[in-house]
């Protein structure tokens, strides 16, 4: 039986066993979930067992990370494969069509928190090496394994342990799943991430909450200073106005711009995908090159006041948001959380207070796809599929990515595969059952190629 | 034994009984306090049996109003005296020193919600026709009494109320305890009151929401389109942008605001009381001028996108606001909310779709204090306190009032025993017990002043 054939006669039981993987509510960001996190790890390595000589649950401050290792094969290269049992918090709960944590097939997709990003992807090279191991009672090539448990939470015990551990994790690649493919029926090597450095902010005005009557009109409102900032940070043309914000962008080649422009990407698709009345973004690039290619300031949160049922005339004390920038290369992100705040502070009114937080922070990468290994993965999704495959970049933020590449110097391929209306980070998140079947082949196939190269 | 020694020697039986009604959660914002809304109702109804000849429990199609009138005395004044026994939620919970509803004296005052606004200051009233009755055998001018249990949602039903029954409510005069004095020892007559319409905005960009790594930079954000709102909302002398919003705005005489400036109005108090960095304002006004004659446009709630702990890269489906505009005499409530909307809408982008709520509206107010029943509501307060009393205006809104002037044109008194640090809408809100129990013998001062004009 060949590692396809296995595939094929193991559908039900892989799906069976993703089910169960996504059942686990292993949400990073909220400590009441500490144990179901554990849990995750603890399933994660239980799999592995089979068909990994060394497996362990590490433990850390935050949240357990798992690795295996093959025993080695002289002359093989060595692989490291990368992913993430953490999910997202799931709320608003009450979007959900399905449960966040009952996976349920609809329309030939599977729901649920998770499916996406990233247990559907990590189980879809669980699958592919047990299929390896049982048709050929080894993997092709030397594998190892870090799977963990913060990538939602800004990854900081894997970071601490891939400086502790250089030795054991020196490999000649990495992989990594946990992005999208352009679109339906166009497997993708991505090549390129964006980083990312989160925020918090905390403005207090008044000792305490105060009657709007009493007070309204003669004294400084943090919810509406905290709006004026927000309106201050991009210009008409939808530009940051966070001054030297841009002053280390890369500018693309002609080439990669074309190649870029030029994929079968689909602005009704997309369109279609967001929902909204009309899009936006900044002046002078393609949607393709604003999403992928050049960095973003994103409110991702806002508070203060009175949020509930009728009427309340308050004037709030203190007003939060939280809010994000996406950076491309070459922007380092200290310099640019250091931008930000100076500039944030410089705007605000000596009326208030600010506490500015950085939460999370990490580096954009980008890669030359005409390595050998990506020229696998090519081949590999092409197989897999049976269809055309692209390089493309992604939006996104793999943390991990780009510490290894600094760390390592080694290629990082990106086979993703999930879709770009998956609704990651969002209610009814789900993954293709199309990508999760044909990923588990093209996944088996990629480290075969690997073998040959 | 006359009034005041009859009040003298309540002290403990009627703070007793203020604490009792204070204990009521009587929350007519929130629809799971219906049945203690009307618990508060039937005890004020219990507590004016004593003294008035016709009590009544009007349903209503919110929460029930209470009725009461004496027997008609010929040749004396017919008083209307208007309270309101529902209070503002408690939230946030965590600020209080104590509990919202379990009473608790410190330092000379007692905290709780309702203590200012408005249960303590009705309690003051019930307690001084307690005292008249109790030793003149009845009250010395003819009282009916109206305490609604919707001041904080609206007073609809009352609204409806007042226009059904025009002949029960006739009245000379109308007095209403639900202010403040100007500071500790300053006894105060209101004759001015801001008007209030609250408003709600919600905003919808994409269809759900969106992971801000794969959307970040192309699609609307409505969270980032509200603030950029808000801040459009005021200019740089901190003047609303709405146009045509200060068209109807009544200039004040040279005597009335040399009056009100000369008030003792501490700017260095009110600083105090508010606790922030620094104030701020409308240019070219004083802070009294900006609290009590100015009109405003307040942000009272904001929320949208991720809030909890950590972090989220989302871009939300929706943002909402919530936002009030105080008027002053002679704006147009109505006007003036078709006005806001208009200047909304038009300030929108495109990308977001927009629905805009009025949740309740209320007519500014402002009385000839040179009557002689502000005369005698003067003389009562310099009588019942020993100290000298002014007369002064106040930023909040009772829309009772404006209706009662609107629809029996008759003078409205409005005397306050609250202060304005008394954090009424806020946690830890509390009244002074100097106030309280001066209040009351100056309100049985009031009453029988009225039979001698």
């Amino acid at each position: 039986m060949t590692p396809i054939d296995y595939i094929e006669s193991r559908r039900d039981a892989n799906f069976a066993e993703l089910v169960e993987f996504l059942r686990i509510p292993s949400i990073s960001t909220k400590s009441e979930h500490k144990a179901d996190v554990e849990r995750a790890a603890r399933w994660v390595a239980e799999k592995l067992r089979g068909q990994f000589e060394q497996v362990e649950v590490i433990p850390s401050k935050g949240h357990p990370l798992v690795y295996a290792e093959t025993a080695q094969i002289p002359g093989k290269p060595t692989v490291l494969f990368y992913g993430h049992y953490d999910v997202q918090p799931p709320e608003p709960l009450e979007l959900w069509t399905s449960p966040a944590f009952e996976p349920t097939v609809r329309d030939g997709n599977v729901f649920g928190r998770g499916t996406a990003d990233d247990k559907g992807q990590v189980h879809i090279h669980l699958a592919a090496f047990e299929a390896l191991k049982k048709t050929e009672g080894r993997l092709p090539v030397n594998v190892k394994v870090i799977i963990e448990g913060e990538e939602e939470v800004g990854g900081e015990s894997l970071h601490a342990f891939v400086k502790e551990n250089r030795g054991k994790l020196n490999s000649d690649v990495l992989v990594v799943s946990d992005s999208s493919m352009l679109a339906p029926g166009v497997p993708s090597v991505t090549y390129g991430l964006r980083g990312l450095n989160y925020y918090q902010i905390e403005l207090t005005g008044p000792a305490q909450d105060l009657h709007s009557g009493v007070f309204g009109g003669a004294v400084p409102n943090p919810l509406a200073v905290l709006s004026e900032l927000f309106a201050k940070l991009h210009d008409k043309d939808f530009r940051v106005t966070v001054p030297k914000f841009y002053d280390d962008v890369a500018a693309l080649s002609k080439v990669e711009r074309n190649a870029l422009n030029s994929l079968p990407w689909k602005l009704s698709e997309f369109k279609k995908n967001v929902g909204a009345l009309g899009l936006c973004g900044e002046k002078g690039f393609s949607p393709v090159e604003r999403l992928w290619c050049r960095p973003t300031l994103d409110l991702n949160g806002m508070w203060g006041g009175y949020n509930a049922e009728g009427a309340k005339t308050v004037i709030p004390s203190r007003a939060w948001a939280k809010f994000s920038t996406r950076l491309v290369p070459d922007q380092n992100p200290g310099k640019i959380a250091k931008a930000v705040e100076k500039h944030i502070r410089k705007l605000l009114p000596k009326t208030v207070a600010c506490k500015f937080q950085v939460l999370s922070s990490g580096k954009p990468w980008v890669a030359p796809y005409t390595h050998r290994y990506f020229g696998a993965a090519h081949r590999a999704l092409e197989k897999g599929f049976g269809k055309k495959a692209v390089f493309i970049r992604d939006g996104g933020s793999i943390p991990f990515v780009t510490d290894m590449h600094d760390t390592f110097k080694i290629p990082c391929i990106l086979m993703g595969f999930g879709l770009p209306d998956e609704n990651a980070h969002a209610p009814d998140e789900h993954l293709s059952l199309e990508n999760y079947f044909g990923g588990i082949k093209a996944a088996a196939i990629f480290y075969q190629e690997l073998a040959r190269t």
